[in-house]
């Protein structure tokens, strides 16, 4: 059999992981990774810490470098190059060495795609003024932070209220920069969050004093020299600022499969099977760029998360490589995790919100508790707030939100096996919990969630 | 029907719990609540922290006062009350009023036992030399803490290296006093933790000064004025101290019940069916002074934890007075948990040690990785070790050890739903985790544990 050849499209995260595991699976294929920046191998969840100053060297995000990638994994790595067409049917890809500008035509049995996500521009056009920022890739990180050293930026407006847009927010806040978040009406972390958790995250931003504009819109912007001096919102007020971070959010990364014939989803991403195949029999894709299946409601939703990432990119790795050889890997979908913490708060949401509960046709319920992170006398007690989405038929738990100085985001992992398994609160209530007062109380707050949950449930059922 | 008369006898943890609950269960019953001591409702738990000067106050580890409680729960609450013994057959019970001395007979349709458990006293007799403690009960914390107040003590032993052992030598070696901690030969924790942890815990030990010595036995003690001057091994070594710590152990509290004709299981704790009813038809017992079920192998165990002694305690008050009303409540087991913060550093074990796993029949396989507390270059970060019990067979779960500055016990609660439900290494290594740089890396280390054991286990099966 003829040495099977793998083209493996972006570096980022997806990409290096699936070429890896392709490698592992078919140590004889020839796989080659192809990515148009500079760099592979790094985390995007890093980035906010290198503008803070907490990660001092942005070259420490990096996990493997080409030469250590080719050496390590046995793939052949090409940075700098631009893969700008693929003929799957044909078995074709076109490449751009963006260094020299030369395009060649390479032949590929197999396509794995991991061309990730991109940042939405908001009003600006894709070419920023220098004064604009976005954080996705490393060179964000790295540009915003050097603009942060070599001026002097006073007010910092932050477009999004999301994950990133309250990292960039911390992290400018952290550098002595007065900084604005305006949420574009979406609230704070309103994807994730119901209001009270948003009002509560809004209180957190204003003792320290961050300025959060809700509902409104930035219509344009002013300014001179390559640089922007202020907003314009669409009431026409305008706000000065010295720099501004775009953070409204990502989106997939599909013009190059929706060119060679791959098939989109509702949500923007790419569509593929559990075995990361889409609907051309030799493409896979993972990562960013593709979509996945929620179990708790079978929706396929984007969830451009790293652990999704990674696994997505493991099994896309090994079915393209495997050429009938062992059994075909499959990646389960997700349940819904994510977390951050900012300005002293960790917040974690996990499962389905209230609105994706009520979107998916459960008869769903909200219990909100509040308790003690530790043992309420001991110095550094804090309030955990917890609130619990739930169904009435069955009392199966489906989601929950939790906020606090400390224990929240960790506590979110025990929901997530019992979420997956349709278990019902009386599950969550008659788990074992960990006590012991420096870090939990005798009760732990999920514990008196539960039995909140079920004094409702029975009112209701 | 007649108001019926529930005695519930113990008034720390267990008892109060019970007895609130047959009064919600039955409003309209007589509950009445006997406790030996001044106190009733507060924490074991705590203890350690009054001693440490980190509670500065004894009296708020008491959760209600007896005044309160009879006046929010509706029971009668008797300090200061003995129950001497009890005939459930004929419906008495003989209580002495230990402040005046009088011996009284009562009649009650049903008995909830929760006489907890008492510290063992090693070598020593019932009543303790001046400066030797146990650290059981509150007022052995208020002793304690009083004695160090008053007297120079530079160095104290602790017998015995378990939970309350440690946080004792902890608690003393934060007042400044210098700790030798005797193991007795059953190393550290070492009922829960295997060798390699006990090894890390010694050493954690040893950085903060504390002398551990090992398979030491103590014969006798000197010392004049009724107090301790120095503790002898049985090799005839002569440790001078100026105070001794007993946390050797803890016994469940059976006299009583013994005397009455119920049944003591091998763990020397009394024999309970599922909804707390002992073999005599009228009498219920929860709390420490009950043993319980560990579902993971069926086996009895003797397991002295609050959220269990909170919880049988529940099922006791409900069924004991709920006459053939409503369904019994019942009490599933337990899959086992227990953590302790010492000398900085998270311990914490979950589910079955591999001994324990050995015993109970399994193919037991032992994994032991080394991952990040968070995202590794951030600062904070630091080791956590996980040791994860499955076996072959299967893949099953068993139980795991978790070690670390961060990070480690709230952990641990993730593993519990997995080891209830029997979920093999792949359920584990499937879940989705809770990623942010400073609270989780992107591959979380139970993530870790559980793609090890998966390698190792594709090698045994």
């Amino acid at each position: 059999m003829a040495r099977q050849r793998i083209a493996v499209i972006g570096g980022v995260a997806a990409g290096p992981a699936a070429a890896a595991e392709a490698k592992r699976t078919d140590p004889n294929a020839d796989v080659v990774l192809f990515e148009q920046g500079t760099q592979i191998s790094y985390g995007a969840c890093e980035l906010p810490y290198i503008v803070s100053g907490t990660i001092a060297d942005a070259d420490e995000v990096i996990l493997l470098t080409p030469e250590t990638f080719e050496e390590t994994r046995g793939a052949t790595v090409k940075v700098n190059h631009r893969v700008e067409r693929i003929r799957p049917r044909r078995n074709r890809l076109v490449v751009r060495d963006v260094t020299t500008q030369a395009v060649r035509e390479e032949r590929f049995d197999k396509f794995i795609l991991a061309t990730g996500a991109s940042a939405d521009r908001a009003l600006f056009s894709e070419l920023l003024p220098r004064n604009v920022f976005c954080l996705r890739t490393l060179d964000d990180a790295v540009d915003l932070t050097a603009y942060l050293e070599a001026h002097t930026v006073r007010h910092a407006v932050v477009l999004g209220g999301g994950f990133v847009g309250l990292e960039a927010a911390d992290a400018l806040h952290q550098r002595g920069v007065r900084v604005s978040v305006l949420d574009g009406g979406r609230g704070l972390l309103g994807q994730s969050l119901n209001k009270a958790f948003q009002e509560r995250l809004r209180s957190v931003l204003h003792a320290a004093r961050i300025a959060v504009r809700s509902e409104t819109a930035v219509d344009t912007h002013t300014g001179a020299d390559g640089a922007v001096s202020a907003l314009v919102t669409d009431k026409k007020e305008v706000i000065g600022c010295d720099l501004v971070v775009v953070a409204t959010g990502i989106r997939p990364n599909v013009a190059l499969a929706e060119q060679a014939g791959l098939k989109v989803g509702k949500t923007g991403a790419l569509v593929v099977n559990d075995r990361m195949r889409t609907n051309i029999p030799n493409v896979w894709a993972c990562g960013d760029c593709i979509e996945v299946v929620r179990t708790v409601d079978q929706r396929k939703i984007f969830y451009p998360l790293a652990l999704a990432a990674f696994r997505t990119a493991r099994v896309a790795g090994r079915n393209a490589a495997r050429q009938g050889h062992g059994r075909p890997a499959t990646f389960p979908g997700v349940i819904g995790i994510a977390a951050v913490k900012v300005f002293g708060y960790e917040i974690a949401q996990v499962g389905l919100t209230y609105a994706e509960a009520q979107a998916a046709g459960f008869d769903a319920h909200v219990t909100p508790i509040k308790h003690w992170s530790r043992v309420s006398m001991l110095p550094g007690a804090e309030r955990l707030w917890v609130t619990l989405i739930w169904e009435r038929v069955r009392g199966r738990v489906l989601g929950a939100q939790l906020m606090g100085r400390e224990g929240a985001a960790l506590r979110s992992n025990t929901l997530v096996p019992l979420i997956r398994s349709g278990d019902d609160l009386q599950a969550l209530e008659s788990l074992d919990f960990m006590y012991t007062p420096p870090l939990a109380p005798s009760l732990d707050p999920l514990f008196v969630a539960a039995r909140t949950a079920i004094k409702q449930w029975k009112q209701v059922r």
